[in-house]
C-alpha cells in the first residue's frame, strides 16, 4: 500500500500508535545482527573490542541497531568467519584478513605482513594510499564488505626455549608461527608449525615445539609461556601493526540505511583508537610482571633481522610474479611504506630515539 | 499535556502528521550549533578536520544535528574560543588547550608539552591514564566540556636563517615560538617571541626574527619559509604529538540527548584517526618538495636536545612547586610517560629503528 495514502486522506482512521513507529522505522529501523569473532573471550582486549563496538553502535541508535557478539567457536569456528559471512550464515564478524591467506596471500596486507607498516602508517595507507580500495576489490569476491577495526600495535617476537644468537640457531627450530611469517622463518631454516592457542603451552612444556609467538605482553602473560620458554624476543617484525576487520555479508551491509552505514564506519575507527589505547596502557605493566616472573627480554640478533628482511622481500617478489593481485597490492604497499618509513625517521623516530633513551637514564 | 493521553484514548482525533514528528523529535531532535575554530581555512587538514567531524555527525543523525564551522576570526578570534564557550556565545569550538596556558599552564598537557608523549601514548593517557579526568576537572572551571579531537603527530623543529651547531648558537636568536616551549628556549638563551602566522614570513624576510616554528612539512610549505630561512630543524620536541580538542559550552553539552553525546564522542575519536592519516599521507610528499626547493634538513645537535631536556624538566618541577594542579597533572603524566617510553623502546622503536634504516638502504 502507498504509505502516503495512509498518512493523507485515511489518516483519521489509522491508529497513531502504528503510524508513529512506521515513520521512525524508516530513519531508524530495528536491526539485530549476530557477530562471530575469530577471537576467544580470554583475549579480552581483542574480543572486548567487538563488545565495545556493539555498545557504541547501540548507544548511537538508541538500542535500535543491536549487534550480539559471539566469541570464537560459539557459533562459527575461529578461522571460518569469512566463510560464514560469504554464505550469509551470519551478518557480521570480527576477524583478521590474515586468517584467509589460504584463499589469497594478498589478504594478509590488510592485517599484517612481515616488515610492514606501523599502526599510523597502516591507517594512512588504508584511508589515503589505496589500501581500502584494494581490500574492497578482494573482499567483493567473497561477497563481503570490510571496515578496518582493531589494532594491537607492534607485537613481540615470541618465546624461545633456547637463546638465538644468530641465523644458525634457528636451524630446525620448531616455531609455532603461521602464514607468511612462517614462510619467512622456513627460508631461514626454522621449522614453522601451526597449532591452536590452547595447545601452545603444553607443546612448549613437552618440547614438541621449541618456540611460539603469540601477541604481546598482555595477551602472552595469560598463557604462561615464561614458565616453559624464558627467552622473550623482540620485535615481532611480521606484526609491526596488526589491523583487524569488521566484516559483513554484502547483502546485510547493503540492506542498512545510510545512517547505520555511517555509524558503523565511524564506530569502527573510534573502536580502533580505543583498542590500541587499551593495549598501550596494559602492555608495559604486563611486561614488567613477566620480567619479574623470570622472562628474559632479548632483541633479535642483527644478523637474523637482516636475513629476515632479505628473505621476506624475495618471497614478496616471487609471490608477485605468480599472483597479479599480490603484485598490484605489493607495488602499491611498498611504495607507500618506503615513503612513510623515510618520513617517520625525520620527526617521529628522531624524537623517540632521543626521548625514550633520555627518560630511561633518569 | 500528558503524552500518553494523546496516544491513548484521544488518538483518533490527533492528526498523524503532528504526532509522528513529536515522537521522532524526542529521539532525534533538530539541533544547529555553531563551531568556532582556532584554525584558519588554509590549514586545511586542521580546519578540514572540523568540517569532517561536522559531516560525520550530520550523516549519523540524518542531518538533524548540524554543526556549522567557522574558521578563526570569522565569528570568534583564534585564541578566544575558550572564552566564547565559557560565556556561551557559541555552542562549540575546535581549538587547542595550549592556547590558554595564560589561564593555567596545566592546560597545555592535553594538547602538547615539551618532551611529551607521542600520538598513541597520548591517546592511552587520556583514555586510560587519567588524562581525560584531569582535563575535565580543569575544563569545568571554564564552564566547558572537552573531547580530544585532532592530531598532527610529531611536528618539525622550525626554520632557522643560520645553522645551529650547539647551545651557544641559540644565544639571542629571535625565535617565533610560544608557550612552555618558548620558556624552554629562553632558558637556553634564545629570545622567544610570539607573532601571528601571517607575520612570520615577512618578519623572517626582513630579519626581524631569526627563526620560526610552525607545524610540519605540509602546513609549513604553504607559508614559504624555505625561501627565507633554509635550515629546517627536527624534531619539534615540544610537539611530539599535538592533540586538539572539541570544546563545548557545558550547558550546550548537557542539553544534548544521550544519543547525540555518544555520537560526538565517537565522531571525535574517528576524526582524530582521520586527521593523523591525512597528515601522515601529506607530510612526506610536502617534505620532498621543500627539500627540492632548497630547504636543508638538520637534526638538532645532541647538546641542544640534552640541554632542552634538562631545562624542560627543571621548568616542570618549578611550576609544580607553585601550581598544585600542574603538580597533580605532571606527577600523573610523567609516571605514565616514562612507562610508555620504556615500553615503546621494546617493540615499536626496536622495529622502527631497524626497518626504517633497512628500507632506506635499498
Amino acid at each position: 500500500m502507498d504509505r502516503r495514502l495512509i498518512l493523507g486522506a485515511a489518516a483519521a482512521v489509522v491508529p497513531v500508535a502504528l503510524a508513529a513507529p512506521a515513520l521512525a522505522q524508516t530513519q531508524n529501523p530495528e536491526i539485530r545482527w549476530r557477530l562471530a569473532s575469530s577471537f576467544p573471550k580470554n583475549l579480552d582486549i581483542l574480543f572486548g573490542g567487538a563488545e565495545y563496538l556493539a555498545r557504541r553502535v547501540a548507544q548511537m541508535t538508541e538500542n535500535r541497531f543491536q549487534i550480539r557478539c559471539f566469541a570464537a567457536g560459539e557459533i562459527v569456528p575461529a578461522l571460518q568467519v569469512l566463510d560464514a559471512l560469504q554464505t550469509g550464515t551470519i551478518e557480521c564478524g570480527q576477524t583478521s584478513s590474515l586468517y584467509y591467506i589460504g584463499k589469497d596471500p594478498t589478504l594478509a596486507a590488510f592485517a599484517a605482513i612481515p616488515w610492514g607498516m606501523n599502526m599510523r602508517q597502516m591507517t594512512a595507507w588504508m584511508r589515503y594510499g589505496g589500501g581500502n580500495e584494494i581490500a574492497a576489490e578482494l573482499y567483493r569476491d567473497y561477497n563481503v564488505v570490510g571496515i578496518p577495526f582493531g589494532e594491537t600495535g607492534t607485537q613481540m617476537g615470541g618465546w624461545f626455549r633456547k637463546e638465538i644468537r644468530g641465523v644458525d640457531d634457528l636451524k630446525g627450530v620448531k616455531f609455532r608461527i603461521s602464514g607468511i611469517a612462517g614462510q619467512v622463518f622456513a627460508k631461514l631454516g626454522a621449522a614453522p608449525t601451526q597449532i591452536a592457542a590452547s595447545d601452545i603451552y603444553p607443546s612448549l612444556e613437552r618440547g614438541t615445539i621449541d618456540a611460539a609467538e603469540w601477541i604481546g605482553p598482555y595477551d602472552d602473560e595469560k598463557l604462561g609461556f615464561q614458565r616453559v620458554a624464558k627467552y622473550y624476543y623482540t620485535p615481532g617484525f611480521w606484526d609491526a601493526s596488526s589491523r583487524g576487520v569488521f566484516m559483513m555479508n554484502n547483502r546485510a551491509w547493503e540492506g542498512l540505511p545510510d545512517r547505520y552505514k555511517h555509524i558503523l564506519e565511524v564506530a569502527c575507527g573510534e573502536a580502533t583508537l580505543e583498542m590500541i589505547a587499551r593495549y598501550d596502557e596494559a602492555n608495559p605493566k604486563a611486561l614488567r610482571r613477566l620480567l619479574a616472573g623470570g622472562a628474559q627480554l632479548k632483541a633479535w640478533p642483527r644478523e637474523v633481522l637482516q636475513a629476515a628482511w632479505r628473505a621476506t622481500h624475495e618471497l614478496y617478489e616471487d609471490t608477485a610474479t605468480q599472483n597479479p593481485r599480490f603484485r598490484k597490492m605489493w607495488t602499491n604497499y611498498k611504495a607507500f611504506r618506503d615513503e612513510q618509513f623515510q618520513w617517520f625517521r625525520v620527526a617521529e623516530n628522531a624524537y623517540e630515539n632521543f626521548a625514550f633513551a633520555a627518560a630511561a637514564q633518569r
